[in-house]
């Protein structure tokens, strides 16, 4: 398990500090990430990479010459915030556009996807680059729905030197999204990791058995198969790849052979002793294999097998040097590290004006938030076992995070006279912010729309409340594209904000309809044991996840009842919000 | 733990053949390990590498441009044998003499000694370099004692620097040796290794605590303090080496922070984050530090610091360019790859006439090797769990596979018409050969002397079977330094010795005299556990070994017991051996 750390929420950012310093001669730290020291030629098209933290040298190592430009970095298993990926990404900016690399799961694609967007919307040409190797985790039909694992390497290795070879961002995109489709991987699990400052791992393997189609995130494997011994381990790697070889190839083929963290060096090499054998009698030549570790899990043990079929263009890129902390190939010549990065400090928010009025809704909210970030804490673990049936393990810390953020951002604004519009914007910023990952960005995103949906002059009434409340459901429906039935927060989300409504239309009091609401929510949110799960990473584990709740909408539906209780508790505070 | 093997006793040779494999670019195997494909120029001094497997990238990884020129691989955890350094030394040597560089332990100390030895007879001027880096294993005052752990890497970079830079072989010696003074390392153990094929780890740490000053072979730490944060573990790392500083040293420092397998990156980054303020808050400046594996073992959780005071000269030996699969520095400027290495084959010994008395001797031998061998592989797990008590745990596993070998090679000398010296000499040799480590080593010379008391012509009576105990005894002695009363298998050894000679002046038959020998031998074996160890690995956790009994001791009296129970059957194949 993992065993060093100061607080467990400060790992990911710890880390990144160390990297930083060990490496201080070669990359240049920046908020959330680090950029090249010695920035590749103006007008080049940047490569940032990045994801959730855990899996170094994925994705911090890959930073130097002839890999990418600069990596952010989320907390463990995370997302990096949609604010992260888009302030590194501007430090990273070479005047060529931009490539936004990272493995394909929901909560990536959101953040990368909207800082493109935010880029782009300055004028900056940024493209979104999605690693779909896992062959376990969609079929070949499906290619675009699975995950990405190990083959991030080759595919950033290509698309790195293509940049660096000076090819414009058409021409890069193009190369970068042929190696990605000719890139598959297989792994296997033989147990699981544990995140920092938790007691048990995220997922067992029982003794004497393989995890097949492992994730790099503590997902369990698909199915589980007995143990081998390393000859037939090898061809259980090579096999279903060796299925999705193009027709006609040739053979030449990238290989990386991957540690997931506690499966050791020595082991890698048995098993490359089997693997290059079973490569030669499949008629495929390893262009410059590498076997070590590329993408890790924590301290998971396992390893995967990734396979890019090359053609000539792939392979020189592949073959092209390289120099990063992790990862050097060839010779590159060295360049004068030159960079200056302005100093990144994040600014304090602007407050708006408020009225008394509002001023004193604001404090409520705040203290609402409070309230959250405290229940959010003592469930912490409690989610985060129930997101490890079917998913990464992350929910309860992204939550505990998130809330934690949202809880002191709202302090602060309250403090400073914010009125209630601004107050609960901004904890939604910094709620998006801190926690990362899917569940983080829809939740800052979701808070955001309701907190516009109130202002900063006159006190809020039920009905804006519950309006509020139907922005808020209306933006998760939008950025997150999950419908009711597909095993999300939607699926309490939404009879929450249908009951929220119907109520306060009956004319009821705010705190009434709202623990008729929250108890809609958290029969909704049970009721999630019984489906099958149709979005993210969830969804190749849908089977082990039916008789288990969606951890998203339990921890929804624990919001609602916090709120609740707070709100029928009659607090004299709480007679700002307005009868209707 | 350790899950990719097939044959626990092949993990190593296999996983050389992949690593050979991976970078048959760079490398050239040799029979039990690797010699640069480039090799350095001729007239070099060469640097030879190794100790027992497990530990990569120690050693193999190290074998390039600027560092060694060959590594040889043990078993896991077990040095190689004296044939094994001696045969990889030979392909390594460029004709400007040899450093046989390793770690501090008895079983290397024996093995590149005596392989120096050999070639030193053959006018090679080979010489040994212990490196004595851990100062949780013996106190400064006894500096020569200490164990080698991470700080293999600083030594050996330096060494090899030097050496490519031209040196000669004195002058390299001299800079090698004031770099292994220079360098200070202390470890910290979270969680116990497994070997291939073991169910149980080697040892474990309670929850929540720490073992303070492990070793790299699965050794327990010297105490168990409460888990701490990161940055108090920090300084618990760095205070003891900071006690060490040389008086007035200026402070420019080469730094190594190793993970010892399970502990990963980003954790050695969040260390490396608070290292760099006490380092610096001590006045020290890391000059190109290291963070990451370097010398691991196994999946084991820990962690090791090392520091290198550096002057002008072990500074500019140290960032000297350097490249390896598994460690590069600066720019190495490619050489073609142009090493022909005569195959070495390992030819089939031969075998001297013999009368067929004494072939029917051999015969016998070889079944009582073939018992032995069946015993020691029935005993593996129990005798590995004694000598994890206070040693690495290798011991069964050695013991198992050195007799396997034994039996085999004198069947083969057998069925060939070897007489009785033959027989036992050659399975004395092939017991060295695949056992590895101390007690491989000692049961090799061991057997051999013995061997050498008989003869291939007379069949043996059983005063000559003493005498060759008496032969066995003394070699031990000779080359393994050991005491009575030091806690190893000569506290067994020499009762039995003792009794087995009396007992055959006296004129008892040979089996009478055998089975009063072992009893001797067993009753010493099991007063071991009140000895205090005073050699080898087991020194520094001399408390702890108390009231368990040495592993080699007790394996040593099984054997004898084994043989005991064989010759009382009386089986007529028996007869051979003549009552005196």
């Amino acid at each position: 398990m993992t065993k060093v750390f100061d607080q467990p929420d400060q790992f990911a950012a710890s880390a990144l500090a160390g990297f930083c310093a060990a490496y201080a001669d070669r990359v240049v730290a920046v908020p959330h990430g680090a950029v090249r020291a010695a920035p590749g030629s103006e007008g080049k098209v940047a490569l940032l990479v990045g994801g959730g933290s855990g899996h170094y040298p994925a994705f911090l190592g890959y930073v130097g010459a002839g890999l990418a430009d600069a990596a952010v970095a989320g907390d463990v298993f995370a997302s990096p915030s949609t604010a992260w990926v888009y302030g590194v990404a501007k430090a990273a900016n070479r005047g060529g556009g931009m490539i936004l690399g990272f493995g394909n799961y929901a909560g990536d694609v959101l953040n990368f996807g909207a800082a493109a967007e935010r880029l782009r919307s300055e004028g900056i040409d940024a493209r979104i680059l999605a690693v779909t190797d896992d062959v376990a985790s969609a079929s070949r039909e499906e290619q675009a729905k699975r995950r990405g694992v190990a083959g991030d390497l080759p595919v950033f290795k290509i698309a790195g030197a293509a940049a660096e070879a000076g090819l414009e961002l058409d021409a890069v995109m193009e190369v970068a999204e042929q190696a990605n489709r000719a890139t598959v991987s297989f792994g296997v699990a033989f147990d699981g990791c544990t995140l920092p400052g938790q007691e048990a791992p995220l997922f067992t393997v029982e003794a004497g058995k393989i995890g097949m189609g492992l994730g790099i995130h503590g997902e369990p494997g698909i199915r589980d198969e007995k143990m081998v011994p390393a000859a037939e381990l090898a061809r259980m790697l090579l096999d279903p790849l060796l299925a999705e070889r193009p027709e006609g190839h040739d053979g030449r083929v990238a290989v990386v052979l991957n540690g997931l963290g506690r499966t050791k060096y020595e082991e890698l090499f048995v098993l490359w002793h089997h693997l290059t054998g079973l490569l030669d009698a499949a008629g495929l030549t390893p262009v410059q294999p590498e076997i070590g570790e590329f993408v890790t899990s924590l301290d998971m043990a396992g390893c995967s097998l990734s396979i890019t079929w090359l053609d000539d263009r792939l392979q020189e890129y592949w073959c092209a040097p390289a120099d990063t902390p992790a990862f050097r190939r060839g010779h590159v010549a060295p360049a004068a590290p030159g960079r200056q990065v302005a100093a990144m400090v994040e600014a304090a928010p602007e407050i708006p004006p408020a009225s008394p009025e509002s001023q004193k809704t604001g404090a409520c909210i705040a203290r609402l938030m409070a309230r959250l970030a405290e229940a959010l804490t003592e469930a912490e673990e409690e989610l985060g076992r129930i997101d490890a049936q079917a998913g990464d393990g992350d929910h309860g810390q992204g939550m505990a995070r998130g809330s934690a953020a949202a809880a002191d951002a709202a302090a602060k604004a309250a403090d400073a006279g914010a009125g209630a519009a601004t107050v609960l914007s901004l904890a939604g910023d910094a709620w998006a912010d801190r926690a990362g990952g899917t569940s983080g960005a829809l939740w800052g995103v979701s808070l955001r729309a309701w907190g516009q949906a109130l202002s900063d002059q006159a006190a809020p009434d039920a009905a804006t409340v519950a309006q509020g409340a139907q922005d808020a459901f209306d933006a998760v429906i939008r950025l997150g594209r999950a419908q009711r039935g597909d095993k999300t927060l939607v699926d309490a989300f939404a009879p929450f904000v249908e009951t929220l409504r119907d109520a306060t239309d009956e004319g009821r009091p705010l705190a009434e309809a709202w623990v008729l609401a929250a108890q809609a929510g958290t029969k909704a949110a049970e009721a999630t044991a019984d489906l099958v799960p149709k979005l993210g990473r969830a969804r190749p584990l849908a089977e082990r996840s039916v008789g288990h709740p969606d951890a998203g909408a339990v921890s929804l539906a624990l919001c609602a009842r916090v709120i609740a209780e707070e709100l029928t508790k009659g607090l004299s505070w709480l007679t700002n919000f307005k009868r209707a």
